[in-house]
């Protein structure tokens, strides 16, 4: 399939500047072609104006006919082929093993948007019946629901160009909900973009949805995220990436006119608490799970354990050495795109300055710049020393941890207390060990979205009760996950109707129950139907 | 019970500072006592610090204990007699009958919320159960609920002193999702809130809550309710009132560091559409259903029918004459303070100068101003009034109206399009009107939280299926309802549990289910316990 680097409205290829800018490929410096033309302010008022035409006939299809398109992106994703995984791994420097996975977790996700409104009740349907008779005022008939919100617009992230992108959970439950979307293509892999548009467009005409319903827009300037967000049409937006980036364009939301949200999934550091029993049962294995996580798509994971927490002890020398030996074993590794590699380097730089951290190891082997390689850092402190420099707090995005000395366990507690929110804290403890830490567990449940035991943050689950969220800065609103069924709530919000005739509510609401979702009937969970 | 006009913190009386207000009785101009004393900073901090400390015992007690709280909240409330109606009356001018018709909904919506945790499924808890044979990783177990967030702040209303205020569902909502809560007492009717808070604190006492779960600051300055967002330790705030008020709060809460939540219900002008087949088969009794309702409270409502639409014909001029004879027939009455009379005398002025209106009637009798009397006002426009003027689409505060007239259903369908984002929208029609309306319907979808058909937006119906909310500026997220039990949505995020041990689950998520709560397991809804 050729690529045209235009913008894709409404399945129209437009273009009308020469503004353009070249993926690179990061582990050799060569530039890809074609080029891809910045979006214009017209270009983007024109993708959020087919969004708005599209949503009035999108919302009112059947949930059937919006599952089985849903279905189709899936089959059109699969169809690609393999020269949409060699596009992604030559944007990326990804193994194609890793866009290979990516692909099968972005159609088990668009499938799982699929059966998840072919079943219904994530509607949240709710029906109070009305008493004539009640004093002082009769009861109303009272039912409410959930709808799509309107046009949304979504910003991908680098370093998940498949299952994080235009074919991600976020275009995926927005579809899901009802709503049209408008993708801001990510600079670093256009061309991964473009195809992967491709394919919801012949899934689109294949299900017979109209074309506005997606359109993908390019830029590497802010210039085209702000506008995107700005534009009155658009009603909420997802975004995964920088905590920088997901800030700037969540102030922009707000400061609208006519505010809307925004859900950013941001930085995390993700701390890993080790306690005796478990330091002292299974130091060699936490060592090589640990590592493994870190080094994990070369560290440029969201959920990349930044912290990892231990009492001083002899057990905690050697774990510390064993870590040590695994990291200076790890080879350098190409990372997503200059800008990571440029954030990384003077990242570790300065950790390296910083006087209240030492280096405990790095990768043996040098890393190559002109391949954009990552060396893999392991830092010590001690509590003292986070309390010292909170910034040490802050996610370093790339395959580098820092090891916490604590005198005991109060120290745990002290830096429990002052850890930012966290999409992720893991424990490693014996069930003893956890029983025994009632407040350091309900200090860490205050911090973030994903407790996890005696395993590793990374490799997230895809399922009905995963969330992926937490305080921020995870997030910008913790009460959402952008991964998991659940994240189609972001882009709906309840309707009432009240006294309202019953053959012109939505099916889910009318007596018969005809689609069989499970409902609060007088605030009775039940699949019923109603009988007057 | 005697007044002290201090600060009530976890139940301890502080004031340090002789800055003071008083009350007064608008509907005699009589300053009430005693003087209350204005929050300070350190009060605040004071406050909210209490209620830091409270949450990890108040979030761990068995939701059946904080039920009993709630249940003793309502016995209070009831407890606290005539002299707490009284109260109220004084501060507001409402008779007696409106502000015992409040405290039957606060009661009611306490009771609900108690309810509404005994029986436990709204915390949607989930489970996907591991398979360790997975290919190519094993499936970890997955389990998520609701948890609450932390210190909440509350803002009540000053037109619902008693139902939106101390008592509301902001505070019972929070309660119920296990938040401590400190509430900004509204300078309009400190007295009420001061004993409403007593209400609470002997309610904690009964329950034995710790004291710190609830306390009240006092103020009329912006600077309390600023300091009180801004606070670090207040992880969500609730407010309605103003959009002047809110949207200055909203932004200071999304400014911060680390933004929060601010949940505002603020203005709405809740159009009510007449389509023909109503106004030719029921024009007299829509008339007096309208007329009742504008006045309803003096107007002094939040889903006061600001905007009605009709099509010209004889019907509709019946119907205008009908109207403004009732509306002339209005005695003027007291408002609720000298704020809100001000801007409706002074927004009623610029109506009357505005060219793109007509005034249709008021009140023959005249307002006496001593007494903060506001007259009913009706004015008249077109579809073009409107589009030529859209300051006539905001909501004025009181009891006034304006009549529509359109040159047919494009017209409506115009004015629809125009809207801002409102509480309610009404539809007076036959079903054959309604069936005959569908673009009209579809495009009020995406306007409101609320569709009534051939009834009145006033007398909020408090149940699960009602959604008091709406887009924006009828509030700062449509997501959420200020009413009704899924307002405990706003002061809870998910928690998910990876490999968790049993044991040390939350309750509903433990295998044997022993609440009994509708839960998600593998993505089927049911109430049983997990056999493996």
């Amino acid at each position: 399939m050729e690529l045209t680097g235009k913008q894709l409205i409404a399945g129209r290829e437009v273009s009308s500047t020469s503004d353009s800018f070249q993926a690179d490929n990061p582990a050799t410096g060569r530039t890809l072609e074609p080029a891809f033309f910045e979006a214009t302010t017209a270009e983007i008022d024109e993708a959020v104006a087919a969004a708005l035409e599209a949503f009035d006939s999108f919302k009112s299809k059947r949930a059937e006919a919006r599952a089985d398109f849903l279905d189709a992106i899936a089959d059109e994703t699969l169809a690609l082929g393999d020269e949409f995984l060699e596009r992604t791994a030559a944007e990326t420097g990804y193994p194609l093993a890793r866009c290979s996975a990516e692909r099968d977790r972005a159609i088990n996700h668009t499938r799982q948007f699929a059966n998840l409104i072919r079943e219904g009740s994530w509607l949240d349907a709710r029906i109070d019946l009305p008493d004539l008779t009640r004093k002082p005022i009769p009861k109303p008939d009272v039912r409410s629901l959930m709808q799509p919100l309107g046009p949304v617009a979504v910003f991908g992230a680098s370093n998940f160009p498949i299952a994080i992108s235009v074919l991600g959970a976020d275009t995926m439950s927005a579809f899901a909900s009802g709503c049209p979307v408008v993708v801001k293509g990510h600079p670093a892999h256009p061309g991964t973009c473009e195809l992967a548009a491709r394919a919801i467009y012949t899934a689109a005409e294949k299900a017979r949805m109209p074309a506005g319903v997606f359109s993908l827009i390019q830029g590497r300037s802010h210039e085209v995220g702000t506008a995107l967000v700005q534009h009155p049409d658009i009603t909420a937006a997802a975004f995964t990436g920088s905590l920088a980036g997901g800030r700037a364009l969540f102030d922009i939301a707000n400061q609208r006119p006519v505010p809307i949200p925004f859900y950013a999934e941001m930085g995390s550091v993700n701390p890993l608490f080790i306690l005796p029993g478990a330091l002292k049962s299974r130091a060699s294995k936490i060592a090589d799970g640990f590592v493994a996580a870190l080094t994990q798509g070369n560290g440029q994971f969201c959920t990349n354990p930044g912290l990892v927490l231990g009492n001083k002890s002899e057990d905690w020398a050697r774990f510390s050495e064993l870590v040590k030996e695994k990291v200076m074993a790890v080879a350098p590794a190409t990372m997503l795109h200059a800008g990571i590699h440029s954030a990384y380097r003077s990242g570790i730089e300065s950790r390296c300055e910083n006087e209240a951290l030492k280096v405990l190891g790095h990768s043996s082997e040098n890393a190559d710049d002109d391949k954009l390689e990552a060396a893999a850092y392991l830092f010590e402190t001690t509590q003292q020393g986070l309390a010292d420099d909170p910034t040490l707090l802050d996610e370093l995005f790339g395959p580098c941890s820092t090891l916490v000395s604590c005198d005991g366990l109060e120290d745990m507690v002290a830096v429990a207390k002052s850890l930012k929110g966290s999409l992720s804290v893991t424990i490693h403890a014996t069930e003893e060990d956890l029983a025994n830490q009632k407040e350091l567990i309900s200090i860490l449940q205050t911090k973030t979205g994903r407790l996890i035991f005696n395993g590793y943050p990374v490799g997230l689950e895809v399922c009905h009760s995963i969330h992926h969220g937490g305080p921020y800065p995870a997030t910008t609103h913790s009460h959402y996950t952008s991964v998991g069924t659940r994240a189609i709530e972001r882009f709906v919000r309840p309707i009432c109707y009240q006294d309202w005739p019953n053959s012109m509510l939505p099916i889910e609401l009318q007596d018969a129950n005809p689609r069989g979702v499970f409902r609060l009937l007088n605030g009775q969970r039940t699949r019923d139907e109603v009988v007057f």
